[in-house]
């Protein structure tokens, strides 16, 4: 049997040559599955820490540690800003979440979360030479209930040793509650990639989308299926970013959401629902097939499909554009969408064209609020970001098939990073001001370290090549799973 | 002017020739905190994140992150014992202060603690081969107070990120409730280092000095000036090393702790007082005079001094051993007692022999207690460690003025993380057993990876070296200062 390259390349090109598409699918989910437990076991996770300052002798001790740094404590009680000059801090994001809706695990308990938020903390340094932590916390108060004020507490306390904070995964309504509380009463950004992450990078594709299609956002009729905390946050950000809310219809499981809906408008922990209930679908549109009518783009974020029919496709009107981002499988395949006559396809996974990937947004973003020592993180900041990805994308070259970057573009990183600082100054939110340049300049110089120093250590054997066993021994069973 | 090599090697020959010892003291002091100013603001902290796992390749990030991760959270859901096995949590701890009481610097607000915080993670990696994260935590209520139940909640909400807690800085009487309920309430474990780990250390030095003096600690007289955190744990735990509690004096600043001080009856918040007050001093010793009487070891843990008379020592016994630990400034200076007749001296200075030094503690018995995934230290353990210091030291050979290692001395951490690992298993404490080969195997590759992977960055430049003249201003400031 042909083996795997160890860069894991060839992937597409091993499976035996009976197997449907069906079962390849299948058979890599399955492969990647047992070998992110094999090798996650192999190295104990994936993030570690280190010095980023010298040890040239043991008396340097004496400055990194007592009695030098005596110096350092009280700098930083006279004058608490600082703290982004003498620690680590302004480099800093915590990765924090009560992992009670992990990716498509849902609640997972306090450190079931720990593998996806570290994986965030690696990525956020190799893509945006933003170093994290990870932390799951367990949110759950006596009764055994997950409390948002719990989460809300928590971060307050910690957030005088990181420049940012990055939630993730904390399910909803809480997320809400969480995310805004801390917006608010926080000074420092809180981003809640579920929702704004999610937001930015689907923005930038619907922008690139629009351009091909020939068409204006605002002047286009958007579906939106799927009404949680991340497609909720789609309709704000893309309202702000021009489209009208008054074309917009947004469907949940119970169907569209409009004014009528009683059931939304009693439960004040939903709001965001309620406040598109209140502001879009004037015509109290109820299904799906009749939104779906003469509409220009379909935005779809719902529980892992397939849960619409492909043939809807045909009520939309000329060169539909069609975001399938349910995961892990999607609410229709994009190639049965394409059958059905759609112009532009888009979905979350990786194995597909025009992946709508949350990775291309966060590193750059904390990156870019980083870079200002900013006290949040604006919905502009984000619209910025997109239209960063999207500008970056079309420099180079856009299609049908290839709207916004990949993440291995990593050029757009330093690029959005500085887009991003831009932003924060103009909103007021920098603590610190520097130019387009500048920022760039930091971003690029940042992001190049995180990545050389990494393959520098593989290169040196300081973190270890995987094992071609354990890789073949993942493949083998996967393959054995689906005969 | 001869100049300070980078390493900072040469820094006891480069003062000016008329500069007298008071002089050289204080300059040197001024210059350890300016060139930490400058150099903490020329790095911009001390620590970062990195990855420990390779990026071979795009498609591991399939594997890292989604979809492969999922497998991460499923089965840690199923079994949480399994995050010590699939995260890095195994070798993580948190360093968490409220910022307090930072060395001698007392309360310098929550983001005040930061470079300490992050120097201590820095010798955790750099001496044990463990990753770890300041976290400096802001424990205010609403009224403004410091609220010892705020960092209990704190701790115990990110316990599943961790595989143990470091506890620093924390005022009295907050840290003793602090420590003793996270103690019994955390499933991993939680170490006070300014309590349990100076009395680690200290006690390392006292074995080795009754040894010199051929003296046995469960027959000597022993007086401990100051009742803070650290020497109420030296007192608890060198009870339960053999020394005699009736034989024992401890005082405060208002005297002898007895049997008959309301005053600390009466505040249950200093119950760890109160316990020394029921067990030590029958005969109502009231001063420091009275006490010293006859004693054959001083164990001065109190505030920065001067505070005491060198002529006390000539009260003591035969051979006295005078340990003067206050920070900076001992509560006399090392040479005045030997004058007087001390036998053997120690400070917690680097500048003067036997240093008693938390970092000859911490990075060892967190990595021992983290390689058996213990759910807590006992005090037995700070014993072991204690008695792995004192044994290394005698095996090398010790004399006076040598009594126990000091932290350059390498060899010693995973000899000390192999005891506390066996004490663990002895304890119950452990939930993963191991022989003491292979805990010392692991450990001394840990740490050996730790240091060798942190000279490998700055010999290529990843991290750079400091520049000259950034050590030679510092150098020139102090001078000036002083002359």
């Amino acid at each position: 049997m042909a083996k795997i390259n160890l860069t894991l390349d060839n992937l597409n090109e091993v499976f035996p040559g009976n197997f449907t598409q069906e079962q390849i699918a299948k058979a890599k989910t399955l492969f990647l599955k047992r070998l992110a437990e094999l090798s996650h076991n192999y190295y104990k996770g994936k993030m570690q820490t280190i010095p980023k300052a010298p040890v040239i002798g043991f008396n340097w001790f004496n400055v990194w540690y007592t009695p030098g740094v005596s110096k350092i404590s009280t700098e930083i009680r006279d004058n608490n800003e600082l703290s982004y000059e003498l620690s680590n801090r302004g480099n800093l994001v915590a990765v924090v979440s009560d992992s009670t809706r992990v990716l498509g695990d849902g609640d997972v308990t306090p450190p079931g979360g720990l593998g996806v938020m570290e994986g965030k903390a690696f990525l956020m340094k190799y893509l945006g030479g933003v170093d994290a932590v990870a932390l799951c916390v367990d949110s759950r108060d006596k009764s055994g209930m997950n409390d948002p004020d719990k989460i809300i507490d928590f971060v307050k306390m910690s957030q005088y040793s990181f420049g940012g904070i990055n939630l993730e995964d904390i399910s909803s309504p809480n997320c809400y509650k969480v995310l805004d509380t801390l917006r608010e009463e926080c000074e420092i950004p809180v981003w809640h990639d579920d929702a704004q992450g999610t937001a930015c990078v689907t923005l930038a594709a619907l922008f690139n989308a629009f351009k091909l299609a020939d068409k204006k956002m605002e002047d286009s009729k958007i579906v939106l299926f799927g009404a949680g905390a991340s497609n909720t946050a789609v309709a704000r950000i893309m309202f702000k970013a021009g489209a009208d809310p008054k074309k917009t219809i947004m469907l949940d499981s119970k169907g569209g959401l409009h004014k009528n809906r009683k059931d939304i408008e009693d439960d004040p922990r939903f709001y965001p629902k309620w406040e598109v209930c209140t502001a879009t679908n004037p015509d109290c549109v109820e299904t799906i097939e009749e939104a779906l009518e003469g509409a220009d783009a379909l935005v779809a974020l719902s529980k892992p499909g397939p849960s619409l029919d492909p043939a809807l496709v045909k009520k939309m009107a000329d060169k539909p554009i069609v975001f399938l981002c349910a995961n892990p499988v999607p609410e229709m395949y994009p190639y049965e969408a394409e059958e059905q006559g759609a112009f532009i396809t888009a979905t979350g996974r990786g194995d597909f064209p025009n992946q709508v990937n949350n990775s291309l947004g966060f590193p750059g973003i904390l990156k870019g609020a980083l870079l200002t020592n900013a006290t949040g993180i604006t919905d502009e900041m984000a619209i910025a970001a997109a239209g960063s990805l999207a500008k970056f994308a079309e420099k180079r070259g856009i299609k049908p098939d290839n709207i916004i970057p990949s993440m291995q573009e990593h050029g757009v990183f330093p690029h959005e990073a500085a887009d991003v600082a831009m932003q924060a100054i103009e909103d007021g939110v920098a603590r610190k001001t520097l130019t387009w340049d500048e920022a760039y300049n930091q971003a690029q110089k940042d992001i190049e370290l995180a990545r050389n120093m990494t393959q520098k250590l593989i290169n040196e054997g300081y973190i270890q090549q995987p094992p071609p066993e354990m890789v073949d021994e993942a493949f083998d069973w996967a393959i054995k799973q689906v005969s």
